[in-house]
Protein backbone atom coordinates (compact mmCIF):
# COMPACT_ATOMS: atom_id res chain seq x y z
CA UNK A 1 0.00 0.00 0.00
CA UNK A 2 1.59 3.53 -0.70
CA UNK A 3 0.36 6.70 -0.37
CA UNK A 4 -0.73 7.94 -3.98
CA UNK A 5 -3.05 4.86 -5.17
CA UNK A 6 -4.37 1.59 -3.69
CA UNK A 7 -5.47 0.16 -6.84
CA UNK A 8 -2.75 -0.19 -8.97
CA UNK A 9 0.20 1.83 -10.66
CA UNK A 10 0.19 5.60 -11.18
CA UNK A 11 0.15 6.26 -14.87
CA UNK A 12 3.46 7.12 -15.94
CA UNK A 13 3.90 11.27 -16.60
CA UNK A 14 3.77 12.03 -20.30
CA UNK A 15 7.33 12.09 -21.29
CA UNK A 16 8.52 16.18 -21.33
CA UNK A 17 8.63 17.82 -24.86
CA UNK A 18 12.31 17.53 -25.02
CA UNK A 19 12.46 13.86 -24.90
CA UNK A 20 14.00 13.21 -28.81
CA UNK A 21 16.76 16.18 -28.05
CA UNK A 22 17.56 14.72 -24.58
CA UNK A 23 20.66 13.83 -25.72
CA UNK A 24 22.01 17.02 -27.04
CA UNK A 25 20.56 18.92 -24.03
CA UNK A 26 22.32 16.55 -21.50
CA UNK A 27 25.32 16.43 -23.57
CA UNK A 28 25.45 20.06 -23.80
CA UNK A 29 24.86 20.31 -20.02
CA UNK A 30 27.97 18.19 -19.34
CA UNK A 31 29.46 20.58 -21.22
CA UNK A 32 28.57 23.01 -19.48
CA UNK A 33 29.34 21.88 -15.93
CA UNK A 34 32.79 21.95 -17.10
CA UNK A 35 32.66 25.69 -18.19
CA UNK A 36 31.69 26.58 -15.16
CA UNK A 37 34.09 24.82 -12.77
CA UNK A 38 36.54 26.79 -15.27
CA UNK A 39 35.42 29.75 -14.34
CA UNK A 40 35.93 28.54 -10.23
CA UNK A 41 38.68 27.34 -11.01
CA UNK A 42 40.15 30.73 -12.87
CA UNK A 43 39.18 32.67 -9.81
CA UNK A 44 40.86 30.31 -7.48
CA UNK A 45 43.93 31.02 -10.11
CA UNK A 46 43.67 34.43 -9.39
CA UNK A 47 43.31 34.78 -13.32
CA UNK A 48 42.71 38.04 -15.22
CA UNK A 49 39.59 39.38 -14.82
CA UNK A 50 38.42 39.98 -18.46
CA UNK A 51 39.75 36.21 -19.08
CA UNK A 52 36.73 35.30 -15.97
CA UNK A 53 34.57 37.37 -17.58
CA UNK A 54 34.66 36.18 -21.04
CA UNK A 55 34.52 32.44 -19.96
CA UNK A 56 31.24 33.69 -18.21
CA UNK A 57 29.88 35.29 -21.43
CA UNK A 58 30.72 31.51 -23.10
CA UNK A 59 28.89 30.14 -20.12
CA UNK A 60 25.52 32.20 -20.23
CA UNK A 61 25.59 31.83 -24.20
CA UNK A 62 25.34 28.21 -24.02
CA UNK A 63 22.83 27.91 -20.83
CA UNK A 64 20.62 30.24 -22.81
CA UNK A 65 21.11 27.98 -26.04
CA UNK A 66 20.17 25.17 -23.92
CA UNK A 67 16.83 27.16 -22.61
CA UNK A 68 16.29 27.79 -26.92
CA UNK A 69 16.73 24.42 -27.45
CA UNK A 70 13.78 23.14 -24.59
CA UNK A 71 11.46 26.19 -25.08
CA UNK A 72 11.48 24.87 -29.00
CA UNK A 73 10.71 21.42 -28.03
CA UNK A 74 8.06 22.29 -25.67
CA UNK A 75 6.12 24.51 -28.25
CA UNK A 76 6.34 22.01 -30.57
CA UNK A 77 5.11 19.47 -28.26
CA UNK A 78 3.45 20.33 -25.01
CA UNK A 79 1.46 23.65 -26.12
CA UNK A 80 1.01 22.26 -30.16
CA UNK A 81 -0.68 19.04 -28.43
CA UNK A 82 -2.61 20.75 -25.48
CA UNK A 83 -3.70 23.09 -27.78
CA UNK A 84 -5.17 20.36 -30.46
CA UNK A 85 -6.35 18.40 -27.13
CA UNK A 86 -8.21 21.05 -25.25
CA UNK A 87 -8.47 24.74 -25.73
CA UNK A 88 -9.04 25.52 -21.82
CA UNK A 89 -5.96 23.29 -21.18
CA UNK A 90 -3.99 25.12 -24.65
CA UNK A 91 -4.85 28.49 -23.07
CA UNK A 92 -3.10 27.23 -19.82
CA UNK A 93 0.07 26.04 -21.67
CA UNK A 94 -0.09 29.56 -23.48
CA UNK A 95 0.07 31.69 -20.64
CA UNK A 96 2.61 29.47 -18.81
CA UNK A 97 4.63 29.78 -22.00
CA UNK A 98 4.22 33.38 -21.94
CA UNK A 99 5.95 33.85 -18.19
CA UNK A 100 8.52 31.47 -18.94
CA UNK A 101 9.73 33.79 -21.74
CA UNK A 102 9.46 36.84 -19.84
CA UNK A 103 12.16 35.35 -17.36
CA UNK A 104 14.29 34.37 -19.95
CA UNK A 105 13.98 37.59 -21.54
CA UNK A 106 14.44 39.06 -17.75
CA UNK A 107 11.55 41.14 -17.80
CA UNK B 1 68.71 31.83 -19.59
CA UNK B 2 65.02 32.52 -20.84
CA UNK B 3 63.05 34.65 -22.64
CA UNK B 4 61.28 36.56 -19.63
CA UNK B 5 64.21 37.04 -17.18
CA UNK B 6 68.11 36.62 -16.84
CA UNK B 7 68.54 37.69 -13.56
CA UNK B 8 66.01 35.54 -11.33
CA UNK B 9 62.65 34.73 -10.84
CA UNK B 10 59.56 36.04 -12.78
CA UNK B 11 57.74 38.55 -10.50
CA UNK B 12 54.42 37.36 -9.19
CA UNK B 13 52.02 38.91 -11.67
CA UNK B 14 49.63 41.75 -9.90
CA UNK B 15 46.75 40.02 -7.73
CA UNK B 16 43.66 40.49 -9.99
CA UNK B 17 41.11 43.02 -9.12
CA UNK B 18 38.51 40.82 -7.42
CA UNK B 19 40.89 39.59 -4.72
CA UNK B 20 38.99 41.37 -1.97
CA UNK B 21 35.92 39.87 -3.06
CA UNK B 22 37.43 36.22 -3.98
CA UNK B 23 36.10 34.45 -1.16
CA UNK B 24 32.58 35.79 -2.45
CA UNK B 25 32.61 34.51 -6.11
CA UNK B 26 33.90 31.75 -5.01
CA UNK B 27 30.71 30.94 -2.63
CA UNK B 28 28.67 32.20 -5.53
CA UNK B 29 30.46 30.13 -8.05
CA UNK B 30 30.48 26.89 -6.19
CA UNK B 31 25.99 27.18 -5.67
CA UNK B 32 26.03 28.11 -9.66
CA UNK B 33 27.95 24.66 -10.18
CA UNK B 34 25.27 22.95 -7.96
CA UNK B 35 22.79 24.72 -9.68
CA UNK B 36 24.14 23.85 -13.10
CA UNK B 37 24.51 19.94 -12.08
CA UNK B 38 20.38 20.55 -10.81
CA UNK B 39 19.82 21.70 -14.36
CA UNK B 40 21.47 18.14 -15.81
CA UNK B 41 19.86 16.03 -13.17
CA UNK B 42 16.24 17.20 -14.09
CA UNK B 43 16.63 16.73 -17.99
CA UNK B 44 18.37 13.62 -16.96
CA UNK B 45 14.68 13.04 -14.32
CA UNK B 46 12.77 14.06 -17.42
CA UNK B 47 11.12 17.21 -15.22
CA UNK B 48 8.91 19.34 -17.32
CA UNK B 49 10.21 21.42 -19.72
CA UNK B 50 8.91 25.05 -17.85
CA UNK B 51 10.76 23.99 -14.90
CA UNK B 52 13.59 23.40 -16.26
CA UNK B 53 13.86 26.78 -18.08
CA UNK B 54 12.78 28.56 -14.63
CA UNK B 55 16.00 26.83 -13.20
CA UNK B 56 18.10 28.17 -16.44
CA UNK B 57 17.07 31.65 -15.72
CA UNK B 58 18.39 31.07 -12.46
CA UNK B 59 21.50 30.23 -13.43
CA UNK B 60 21.77 32.35 -16.03
CA UNK B 61 20.64 35.64 -13.67
CA UNK B 62 23.30 34.22 -10.76
CA UNK B 63 26.33 33.88 -13.68
CA UNK B 64 25.56 37.69 -14.60
CA UNK B 65 25.62 38.72 -10.81
CA UNK B 66 29.04 36.92 -10.53
CA UNK B 67 29.99 38.79 -14.06
CA UNK B 68 28.21 41.90 -12.62
CA UNK B 69 31.04 41.84 -9.48
CA UNK B 70 34.00 40.89 -11.42
CA UNK B 71 33.75 43.87 -14.03
CA UNK B 72 32.94 46.00 -10.71
CA UNK B 73 35.72 45.18 -8.85
CA UNK B 74 38.22 45.03 -12.03
CA UNK B 75 37.61 49.01 -12.90
CA UNK B 76 37.67 49.86 -9.46
CA UNK B 77 40.80 48.21 -9.07
CA UNK B 78 42.76 47.69 -12.27
CA UNK B 79 41.41 50.29 -14.77
CA UNK B 80 41.91 52.78 -11.73
CA UNK B 81 45.53 52.00 -11.42
CA UNK B 82 46.55 51.55 -14.62
CA UNK B 83 44.59 54.78 -15.88
CA UNK B 84 46.88 56.61 -12.75
CA UNK B 85 50.18 55.05 -13.50
CA UNK B 86 50.69 55.51 -17.17
CA UNK B 87 47.51 57.16 -19.73
CA UNK B 88 48.71 54.88 -22.67
CA UNK B 89 47.96 51.61 -20.60
CA UNK B 90 45.27 53.04 -19.23
CA UNK B 91 43.62 53.94 -22.89
CA UNK B 92 44.18 49.80 -23.25
CA UNK B 93 42.53 49.01 -20.42
CA UNK B 94 39.55 51.25 -21.23
CA UNK B 95 39.22 49.86 -24.97
CA UNK B 96 39.46 46.33 -23.57
CA UNK B 97 36.75 47.22 -20.87
CA UNK B 98 34.41 47.94 -23.55
CA UNK B 99 34.89 44.53 -25.50
CA UNK B 100 34.54 42.92 -21.92
CA UNK B 101 30.82 44.84 -21.99
CA UNK B 102 30.35 44.04 -25.46
CA UNK B 103 30.41 40.69 -25.10
CA UNK B 104 28.28 40.32 -21.71
CA UNK B 105 25.67 42.76 -23.61
CA UNK B 106 25.90 40.21 -26.90
CA UNK B 107 25.94 43.07 -28.67
CA UNK C 1 -9.90 46.56 -63.36
CA UNK C 2 -7.17 46.82 -60.62
CA UNK C 3 -4.08 46.49 -60.88
CA UNK C 4 -3.69 43.24 -58.58
CA UNK C 5 -6.29 41.04 -60.20
CA UNK C 6 -8.58 40.96 -63.28
CA UNK C 7 -10.93 38.38 -61.59
CA UNK C 8 -12.48 39.74 -58.90
CA UNK C 9 -10.85 41.42 -55.36
CA UNK C 10 -7.84 40.05 -53.87
CA UNK C 11 -8.30 38.29 -50.67
CA UNK C 12 -7.61 39.97 -47.67
CA UNK C 13 -4.98 38.82 -45.95
CA UNK C 14 -5.31 37.05 -42.57
CA UNK C 15 -4.99 39.43 -39.75
CA UNK C 16 -1.70 39.45 -37.74
CA UNK C 17 -2.55 37.47 -34.47
CA UNK C 18 -2.14 40.81 -32.73
CA UNK C 19 -5.07 42.19 -33.68
CA UNK C 20 -6.50 41.69 -30.41
CA UNK C 21 -3.38 43.52 -28.86
CA UNK C 22 -3.21 45.98 -31.46
CA UNK C 23 -4.67 49.35 -29.43
CA UNK C 24 -2.44 48.47 -26.33
CA UNK C 25 0.58 47.59 -28.64
CA UNK C 26 0.32 50.72 -30.20
CA UNK C 27 -0.26 52.74 -27.52
CA UNK C 28 3.05 51.27 -26.19
CA UNK C 29 4.96 52.09 -29.27
CA UNK C 30 3.85 55.70 -29.22
CA UNK C 31 4.89 56.37 -25.55
CA UNK C 32 8.29 54.78 -26.45
CA UNK C 33 8.56 57.31 -29.81
CA UNK C 34 8.35 59.94 -26.99
CA UNK C 35 10.94 58.12 -25.21
CA UNK C 36 13.13 57.42 -27.99
CA UNK C 37 12.74 61.66 -28.43
CA UNK C 38 13.25 61.80 -25.15
CA UNK C 39 17.01 60.23 -25.11
CA UNK C 40 17.56 62.26 -28.33
CA UNK C 41 16.98 65.70 -26.42
CA UNK C 42 18.72 64.75 -23.44
CA UNK C 43 21.97 64.24 -25.59
CA UNK C 44 21.05 67.23 -27.60
CA UNK C 45 21.18 68.95 -24.30
CA UNK C 46 24.18 67.60 -22.48
CA UNK C 47 22.87 65.20 -20.24
CA UNK C 48 24.58 63.51 -17.71
CA UNK C 49 25.51 59.90 -19.26
CA UNK C 50 24.11 57.84 -16.71
CA UNK C 51 20.92 59.54 -16.75
CA UNK C 52 21.37 58.83 -20.74
CA UNK C 53 21.70 55.62 -19.68
CA UNK C 54 18.75 54.93 -17.65
CA UNK C 55 16.44 56.39 -19.82
CA UNK C 56 17.78 54.09 -22.47
CA UNK C 57 17.56 51.10 -20.30
CA UNK C 58 13.85 52.17 -19.76
CA UNK C 59 13.67 52.11 -23.45
CA UNK C 60 14.70 49.37 -24.25
CA UNK C 61 12.35 47.22 -21.19
CA UNK C 62 9.59 48.94 -22.92
CA UNK C 63 10.50 47.78 -26.00
CA UNK C 64 11.11 43.93 -24.91
CA UNK C 65 7.72 44.10 -23.61
CA UNK C 66 6.04 44.68 -26.75
CA UNK C 67 7.94 42.27 -28.21
CA UNK C 68 6.41 39.59 -25.31
CA UNK C 69 3.57 40.80 -25.85
CA UNK C 70 3.68 40.45 -29.80
CA UNK C 71 5.23 37.04 -29.17
CA UNK C 72 2.59 35.49 -27.25
CA UNK C 73 -0.34 36.92 -29.70
CA UNK C 74 1.59 35.26 -32.38
CA UNK C 75 2.13 31.87 -31.20
CA UNK C 76 -1.57 32.02 -29.36
CA UNK C 77 -2.56 32.70 -33.03
CA UNK C 78 -1.09 32.51 -35.85
CA UNK C 79 1.11 29.18 -34.58
CA UNK C 80 -1.62 27.82 -32.97
CA UNK C 81 -3.97 28.36 -36.12
CA UNK C 82 -1.42 26.83 -38.38
CA UNK C 83 -0.44 23.42 -36.56
CA UNK C 84 -4.29 22.83 -36.44
CA UNK C 85 -5.11 23.58 -40.10
CA UNK C 86 -2.08 22.07 -41.15
CA UNK C 87 1.12 19.92 -39.94
CA UNK C 88 3.41 20.88 -42.04
CA UNK C 89 2.69 24.49 -42.10
CA UNK C 90 2.63 24.52 -38.35
CA UNK C 91 6.16 23.02 -38.57
CA UNK C 92 7.30 26.11 -40.89
CA UNK C 93 5.62 28.52 -38.52
CA UNK C 94 7.28 26.80 -35.46
CA UNK C 95 10.83 27.13 -37.10
CA UNK C 96 10.02 30.88 -37.97
CA UNK C 97 9.39 31.62 -34.24
CA UNK C 98 12.73 29.70 -32.49
CA UNK C 99 14.25 32.10 -35.26
CA UNK C 100 12.80 35.06 -33.95
CA UNK C 101 13.17 33.87 -30.14
CA UNK C 102 17.26 33.77 -31.32
CA UNK C 103 17.14 36.81 -32.42
CA UNK C 104 15.17 38.22 -29.42
CA UNK C 105 17.20 36.30 -26.88
CA UNK C 106 20.38 38.00 -29.56
CA UNK C 107 21.86 34.16 -29.89
CA UNK D 1 22.07 84.94 -0.93
CA UNK D 2 22.43 82.07 -2.49
CA UNK D 3 24.70 78.90 -1.44
CA UNK D 4 25.76 78.87 -5.17
CA UNK D 5 27.19 82.50 -5.87
CA UNK D 6 26.80 85.95 -5.19
CA UNK D 7 28.82 87.07 -7.63
CA UNK D 8 26.87 86.18 -11.14
CA UNK D 9 25.62 82.88 -13.34
CA UNK D 10 26.28 79.70 -11.95
CA UNK D 11 29.43 78.28 -13.97
CA UNK D 12 28.44 75.88 -16.59
CA UNK D 13 28.66 72.36 -15.35
CA UNK D 14 31.24 70.49 -16.90
CA UNK D 15 30.71 68.97 -20.41
CA UNK D 16 29.15 64.92 -20.46
CA UNK D 17 31.75 62.17 -21.03
CA UNK D 18 30.32 61.84 -24.30
CA UNK D 19 30.68 64.92 -25.53
CA UNK D 20 33.13 64.49 -28.53
CA UNK D 21 31.04 61.29 -29.98
CA UNK D 22 27.84 63.34 -29.55
CA UNK D 23 27.39 63.92 -33.17
CA UNK D 24 27.74 59.76 -33.51
CA UNK D 25 25.53 59.42 -30.86
CA UNK D 26 22.87 62.27 -32.29
CA UNK D 27 23.17 60.26 -35.88
CA UNK D 28 22.47 56.58 -34.68
CA UNK D 29 19.24 57.87 -32.11
CA UNK D 30 18.07 60.21 -35.03
CA UNK D 31 18.08 57.08 -36.84
CA UNK D 32 16.79 55.06 -33.76
CA UNK D 33 13.72 57.15 -33.69
CA UNK D 34 12.95 56.49 -37.33
CA UNK D 35 13.44 53.06 -36.73
CA UNK D 36 10.54 53.57 -34.03
CA UNK D 37 8.19 55.27 -36.07
CA UNK D 38 8.57 52.27 -38.24
CA UNK D 39 7.70 49.98 -35.75
CA UNK D 40 4.55 52.20 -35.00
CA UNK D 41 3.66 52.22 -38.81
CA UNK D 42 4.39 48.30 -39.14
CA UNK D 43 1.95 47.63 -36.40
CA UNK D 44 -1.04 49.94 -38.30
CA UNK D 45 -0.73 48.33 -41.41
CA UNK D 46 -0.93 44.93 -39.66
CA UNK D 47 1.94 43.83 -40.87
CA UNK D 48 3.19 39.96 -40.09
CA UNK D 49 3.93 39.50 -36.33
CA UNK D 50 7.36 38.05 -37.16
CA UNK D 51 8.19 41.05 -39.17
CA UNK D 52 7.23 43.21 -36.62
CA UNK D 53 9.81 41.31 -34.41
CA UNK D 54 12.71 41.27 -36.66
CA UNK D 55 12.52 45.12 -36.48
CA UNK D 56 11.91 45.48 -32.98
CA UNK D 57 14.88 43.47 -31.98
CA UNK D 58 16.95 45.63 -34.67
CA UNK D 59 15.89 49.17 -32.70
CA UNK D 60 17.03 47.30 -29.00
CA UNK D 61 20.10 46.79 -30.65
CA UNK D 62 20.42 49.52 -32.06
CA UNK D 63 19.87 51.23 -28.75
CA UNK D 64 22.05 48.98 -26.85
CA UNK D 65 25.10 49.94 -29.12
CA UNK D 66 24.37 53.56 -28.05
CA UNK D 67 24.17 52.78 -24.67
CA UNK D 68 27.72 50.88 -24.59
CA UNK D 69 29.19 53.82 -26.34
CA UNK D 70 28.26 56.05 -24.17
CA UNK D 71 29.15 53.90 -21.09
CA UNK D 72 32.39 53.91 -22.28
CA UNK D 73 32.59 57.81 -23.13
CA UNK D 74 31.40 58.01 -18.96
CA UNK D 75 34.47 55.53 -17.73
CA UNK D 76 36.94 56.91 -19.94
CA UNK D 77 35.82 60.80 -19.23
CA UNK D 78 33.78 61.04 -16.38
CA UNK D 79 34.97 58.55 -14.21
CA UNK D 80 38.37 58.60 -14.83
CA UNK D 81 38.44 62.19 -14.00
CA UNK D 82 36.66 61.57 -11.06
CA UNK D 83 39.13 58.65 -9.29
CA UNK D 84 42.31 61.27 -10.71
CA UNK D 85 40.85 64.36 -8.69
CA UNK D 86 39.28 62.99 -5.70
CA UNK D 87 39.44 59.69 -4.57
CA UNK D 88 36.04 59.75 -2.71
CA UNK D 89 34.25 61.20 -5.23
CA UNK D 90 35.83 58.56 -7.57
CA UNK D 91 33.94 55.92 -5.17
CA UNK D 92 30.52 57.42 -5.83
CA UNK D 93 31.39 57.83 -9.62
CA UNK D 94 32.57 53.91 -9.40
CA UNK D 95 29.38 52.85 -7.32
CA UNK D 96 26.76 54.73 -9.30
CA UNK D 97 28.58 53.07 -12.94
CA UNK D 98 27.68 49.74 -11.31
CA UNK D 99 24.35 50.40 -10.62
CA UNK D 100 24.29 51.44 -14.24
CA UNK D 101 25.59 48.61 -15.45
CA UNK D 102 22.95 46.57 -13.54
CA UNK D 103 20.19 48.18 -14.67
CA UNK D 104 21.89 47.82 -18.45
CA UNK D 105 22.19 43.93 -17.81
CA UNK D 106 18.84 44.10 -16.17
CA UNK D 107 20.43 42.56 -13.44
Amino acid sequence: MTTTSDHGATPAPAPPGYTNHKPDHLARLHKIEGQTRGVTRMVTDNRYCIDVLTQISAVTHALQEVALGIMDDHVRHCVTTAVQADPAHGQDKLDELTLALRRTLRL
